[in-house]
């Protein structure tokens, strides 16, 4: 049979389970990633599941999430990064090396393997022909373990794409079309896979920016066949041995299809504070604006810094704007520098900071409240710049640079000039020196970890009741993110390794209460949420820290994969409606009762429970494997138990 | 009579007062530089007396200590910042043109003119010939309003240097040899001026060096001549017109006199944890460090840059090192790139950070516990970078590019290479557009400040009581810094503009209960301290806070310059032991009663109080109108009495 992308990519890792969607699939995986907000986490549960080294063909540890170090946690963390993948096996990537995504697609990224990341861009590495998923830490310390990754079977959809993109126009515009067409949940349970003629004209790099915001969409992966580009990029990234040619066959069919005609998209940008709030740049053009940020993962090719140099190249940003710009990586810089493009964004008046996440992350960049603040990043979630109440909006490049110049939300065509014509060089720069390789098995046993005082062993957590009265401590609404449950940003992320610390911010946006509720309520409690439970990053402390404080069941009209993956392995019950109406019926206050639990776990996909005078009926769409981990109270005591 | 550079200063701009040691002079004040920290308040003062626009030649206000941006507080101090500057007729430098002394120095100094910053290290503008002084904000804002900066006259120690420094030696080891003789309070109440043939071969940038860190000498001011090394700076620097040479006439004769050979000094450092633990390099060689920062207003020449990249060209830093790079100013920066020597620091792995202070401010970058962290910057007090229990060593580029490759504090000289010789430009880049002008006295009148919600108004400071009983909160040593006062860094930084949120931090460090202790304590209250109270940064924040929580009286055995300043231009009555021994005598918990104050200020230098079943006698030192100032509480309640 005529196999796409997708299909390949999966049958040749596939270790159990039959290729349709709703199934349980394991993959093997060959390489994982991990950045050091979400890394400290895997590198305790390597050391708890007792672990000698990895089993992967590749692990990498980054550091370019905490780089803002205000005082002695984050680098503590570093230094216990450096010292974990000493003794694991890992390559260590140190602070100044640059975004992992990036970084990993120009040094490791290979056509035809697995990837598995705890950051949920870690779909990026989809531009290479790679089958690339972000997951929770603790799948990924399973991985490196050895065992497979489980997914559920998803849908493949094929976007054909056709044409090429206007003058103004880049590849942000091509997954903000996406978003703007589907929706922040447009892409749940599925893989997108992206094919037809119109990816002649997108590079290795541009591929990179639409499967990264893959992300956005909910997608489970995004995936680009390894073609001509890719081949061109992996050599010019002095990679040429690294290419492998895959390709769907002819005829190959998907589950879904959507079409792009290219030189029919026009600049779009997503308005505040939602990847899915896309219009065209023209409907909103003239809000004043006061900064403008160049970098993250999103959009973090050399082009798209070069760009912005030639759209500004000899004149000055408007006066009240700050424009931003980080610098993808060390390799980036570097290119940068040769072209001459960082001499023009220092004389036109930008802002040039260290390489690694930055404002997208919230470390620094924040806004002034209310102020719009344009970025190429890939997410404007309420507060995630660190301002609460921030006004981000999302654009590619070219839209960001018109911005900058002229003070205001600009649609670039209407600069009065040419379209910048980047000529990247055919070599990039290559950088390994400064990524520290594994240590041979021999070596690597001798080192210590290096344990900061800010780095804590993880709670135990206990198996789930069979009978268990929650109160509902909290009702949210649709589309919560990872980032209202468990906020990121400069005040909060150096408590990565500290779930008793961490846990006091959880939901602290949403109220303030809610966490102090919490830890005062014994016996545990509930969250009733609404559509799409859990979307954007893939940080499991989302649910560890609640977990701490007693979350025990989550109740929601729909859940956002990573989050629903992550609240199992920690032995937090998801359940779904089965009558989305039913959300209504329920408050906060009221309590969830429910009887016989194990029972009902093991025989279907149903599960009851009496709350405000009537019954109740939820979907958990878990398999045996994960009820069983779920009541064991979450993997890790499963792990214990079976060793036991 | 022959007069050297300090006199020809001084006599140039004395409106009042008698150049002897101990009398009170009234100097002209022809520019001023505020940075973000302290400016904030300064516009408030500004605002606050009324001013229409400024009366100095020439006021600039720049933006380069609080450019993390975790969340709104400081991009809308920038704003407020940049709307007064428009306001009131000042220059603005945004943020990302670095550091205010070198930009200054490159744009604006000039040679026999004075300049007060409310910056202690404003001091370095010596290096051009100027007769420049930090002072607190309420000087500048008096300054301003065209009112003579009162300060007690200096005497003039001269420095005789002879010869040339060997290789691996520089201009840093030069200040540290200064420290290690004469130690933190070594410059009190001196101006020190450099002479002798060794200037021959210390270029502008040089002196920079070494007048900066006169404020850790605790010096009123350093002054060098202006001569051919001046002149080929500001040639290079696209000024050649603003040269005037200036220069000690013969025979011309100090008050106190040192030679340093140049020739025979050797690497130093300074051990944590204060610029005045001076050792030579070799005596501490081979401890481990884990972070090198080369930056700060201390080493801000290209050169002192360019040394660290020829030192580690081809090479790559040491595993465990992080190298961190702030490049001083938007200027540095593309001369660095020019120069190809931000090339050679990316490829050898240095952590490349926006242009401004940084961890010299503890603006990020700060070390982990205990782990040494050699910097090229002019201060290491306790806690400053961040880390309460922090290891910062002082020392210069060579010293600090040795550590970077090998680890360990290495002495240069035993690198096993040639000294690199640093070729620079002719032409230093200089970059104007960057620079907001100020706007023309109609359209300033037109600009509204635009505050946010963290920028507070002044508060109100009643007049010192006749009678007065202050019980003693708080007892410390010698050498107390205004950082143990009032803490920077990027917790605290923040609140610059908000007093009573800033004075919960007050000596926070030192008593985490003073703060609490004093806003709960009625009636106000007396701190007790040892020699050199009040050394370091020149903040006001470290009076107006704990005058905010009730300070009245501070008795020490001595006082530092600026603080002391600071002290009667906020209404605290600072008193000296006139027997140090008493200083046993007293405790937290006695209490202070003064009687009558007003007449014994009215009458002499000296005052009395019971405290502990005894009297006690302190002198004070302030002169006639500082003596109406402390009485009105403070020097902006007195105007606003005489204007009444």
């Amino acid at each position: 049979m005529a196999e796409n992308v997708a299909q390949k990519l999966i049958r040749s890792h596939l270790e159990s389970g039959e290729l349709a969607p709703g199934n349980e699939l394991g993959i093997r995986i060959d390489q994982t990633l991990t950045q050091d907000a979400t890394g400290t986490l895997v590198m305790l549960e390597l050391e708890a599941l007792g672990l000698d080294r990895i089993r992967t063909d590749l692990s990498v540890q980054y550091v370019d999430h905490n780089l803002l170090q205000t005082d002695e946690k984050n680098p503590e963390d570093h230094e216990f990064l450096r010292s974990a993948a000493g003794r694991f096996g890992l390559w260590f990537s140190p602070a100044g090396n640059g975004v992992s995504h990036p970084v990993h697609q120009s040094r490791f990224g290979k056509p035809g393997a697995t990837l598995i990341g705890s950051d949920s861009h870690t779909c990026a590495a989809g531009a290479l022909g790679m089958l690339a998923i972000g997951v929770g830490g603790l799948e990924i310390a399973m991985a490196m373990a050895g065992e497979p990754l489980y997914i559920s079977a998803p849908q493949i959809m094929g976007v054909e794409l056709t044409g090429t993109l206007p003058d103004w126009v880049s590849a942000k515009d091509v997954i903000l079309e996406m978003l703007r067409r589907h929706g922040v949940k447009g892409g749940v349970g599925k893989i997108i896979e992206y094919h037809g003629d119109g990816l002649k004209n997108l590079t290795a790099m541009d591929r990179h920016v639409i499967a990264n915001m893959g992300a956005e969409l909910g997608a489970t992966a995004t995936v680009f066949p390894a073609d001509d580009a890719v081949r061109d990029y992996l050599e010019a990234s002095d990679r040429a041995d690294d290419f492998t040619r895959l390709e769907a066959d002819e005829g190959a069919e998907y589950d879904l299809t959507d079409t792009i005609d290219l030189s029919q998209l026009e600049p779009l940008i997503a308005a505040p504070s939602s990847p899915g709030n896309v219009t065209p740049v023209r409907e909103v053009a003239g809000a004043d604006v006061f900064q403008v940020v160049i970098g993250s993962s999103a959009n973090p090719g050399l082009r798209d810094f070069a760009v912005v140099a030639q759209t500004l190249a000899e004149r000055q940003i408007h006066e009240q704007i700050s424009l931003d710009i980080n610098p993808t990586s060390r390799e980036v810089l570097a290119d940068l520098i040769a072209g001459g493009w960082l001499t023009s964004l220092v004389g036109s008046g930008a802002r040039i900071h260290q390489s690694g996440c930055m404002g997208c992350i919230g470390m620094g960049q924040a806004p002034a409240v209310g102020r719009n603040s344009l970025r190429t990043m890939p997410r404007n979630f309420p507060g995630r710049s660190g301002t609460d109440e921030d006004s981000v909006w999302l654009c590619s490049p070219e839209t960001a640079a018109a911005a900058a110049l002229t003070g205001k939300i600009t649609d670039p065509r209407d600069l009065d000039m040419d379209y910048p014509g980047v000529r990247l060089p055919k070599k990039f720069s290559a950088n390994r020196k400064m990524l520290v390789p594994p240590l041979e098995p021999e070596e690597a046993r001798k080192v210590e970890l290096v344990k900061g005082s800010n780095i804590s062993t993880l709670p135990d957590f206990e198996p789930l009741p069979d009978d268990i009265d929650l109160e509902i401590l909290l009702k949210v609404g649709d589309n919560v993110s990872t980032d209202e449950i468990m906020p990121a940003g400069s005040r909060v992320l150096p408590y990565r390794s500290n779930i008793p610390k961490i846990s006091e911010f959880v939901y602290i946006q949403v109220d303030d209460t809610y966490a102090t509720r919490a830890i005062e309520h014994d016996g545990g409690h509930a969250i009733v949420g609404g559509e799409n439970y859990g979307q954007g990053s893939s940080r499991e402390h989302a649910v560890i820290a609640p977990r701490y404080l007693g979350l025990r069941v989550v109740v929601a009209k729909s859940l956002a994969r990573i989050h629903w993956q992550n609240l199992a392995n920690f032995g937090v019950l998801a359940l779904e409606f089965t009558d989305e109406a039913d959300y209504e019926a329920l408050s906060q206050g009221d309590v969830l009762a429910f009887r016989g639990l194990r029972d009902e776990l093991g025989k279907g996909t149903t599960i009851t429970a009496e709350a405000a005078g009537r019954t109740f009926e939820f979907s958990h769409g878990l398999s045996p494997r994960q009820v069983e981990m779920v009541l064991a109270g979450g993997r890790i005591p499963q792990r214990a138990a079976h060793l036991a």
